[in-house]
């Protein structure tokens, strides 16, 4: 099983409601952060700004799903671990996991789908795409 | 079926990002707000904070699932129909649809945990919460 | 003196930190909406997003300055009064007060160039903006 | 004149608003992360959250200015360098330059006040903030 890719997030206090732990809504925005970071990582730099305006392709979003298993706090850096989990003909399945200190605070897993730029209709997985991701797919 | 609660969000320009749609982080940010909006309707204006403060209990979330069906931009109010769908011993699970002039936007899934507030100790669900969701409750 | 548009705004949960009042950085958004509102209302319904992409011009900020007189929380709506305080030859100078329950809460004001769409060029303030804002400037 | 606190802002596609730049409410939100983490760098590691829980003080904000100098983008990091200007008997002033590539993107000034936790009752600046702070200020 390949590495993941790291994305640490600085939870602060703006980011926690009245209970003193981060509000919900946070908590996708910051998966998602991670999912961009991926992509910058793998494309020499480019995130979905880039991929859209320079590169001619976009990844919406069709799904996701996420489980909260711990309260996230400012106490320590949240760290989501991203995975590829499956590369369609034109889609792709991440799983996103995060952690404080070690404790999973939550586990995701977004499906987005390939479109041309600009536009809403799908395409297939851009080649660059399919050579950088393909060797970080699980092994079976 | 007993009507939804409709909650109202106004899309605007800085909610969207450079595909000209709403960026998809918001979008569970919006679900999350009708349902606020619902606990307002359904306890006499209290919403989360006068829930915890006042009310001495919170329903924290630990799981959501969102499909998205159509992109969202400010041409139109974004009308957020929120139903409760199932109300357990201690939880209670959410229907959230989001729709635009009338289409479909997204479609979501919340399940929330009732809690004794300043605490992370489940409970059961609070008596006038019982009396006030249950008539809303699916009819089978 | 003309009346001001007057906007509401929801504060929820959410949007409080831990000292259980409104973060500060969701202020400024606020009165950002609160101006977007404004010209929803002056212009048949168009915000700033059909402001850049039906009508052809912008009006990024340039400056913003806000006083913060007292805490905002979910207790009650905030009703922020907008008010066009200047009309340049080519930028807008607002100034928005948020109130709760008759309180002032913040008092700000805010400077805005014109410009045309997918640019950053300056240019003169669009007729329909004249036409539309001038009655609403102050006497003097 | 001390060399600044620089706090790194990965500025991202959800940040954009159609115009293809970040959108305005998210820079004074920057900036606060940029003296959040000012306060980390100072307190050994503890911002606004272990201040107020750990520490037994605050600092709500009571004045912001900014001026918007050039377009944020995603293409480089937002470097925000945060200088404490002046610490008054019960108060603290910020300067906060945003920069890109080189390039200033924002100038702002933040006035805090200092208060006992869980009150909005003013308090002296205390003493560690006083011994870490003051050789930071200005020499003038």
């Amino acid at each position: 099983m390949p590495a993941p890719y790291i994305h640490e997030i600085r939870v602060a206090w703006g980011d926690c409601d009245p209970a003193r732990i981060a509000y919900t809504a946070n908590i996708p925005a910051w998966a998602l952060a991670a999912i961009n970071g991926f992509w910058e990582a793998v494309l020499d730099g480019d995130g979905w700004y880039q991929m859209e305006l320079d590169r001619g392709f976009g990844t919406p979003f069709v799904h996701m799903e996420m489980d909260f298993r711990a309260p996230i706090t400012p106490r320590h850096r949240l760290l989501c671990a991203v995975r590829p989990q499956r590369l369609g003909s034109s889609s792709i399945t991440f799983r996103v996991e995060g952690r404080q200190a070690g404790v999973l605070c939550f586990e995701s897993l977004f499906v987005c789908v390939f479109i041309t730029a600009g536009s809403l209709e799908k395409r297939s997985v851009p080649e660059i795409v399919r050579a950088r991701v393909t060797p970080l797919l699980p092994a079976d």
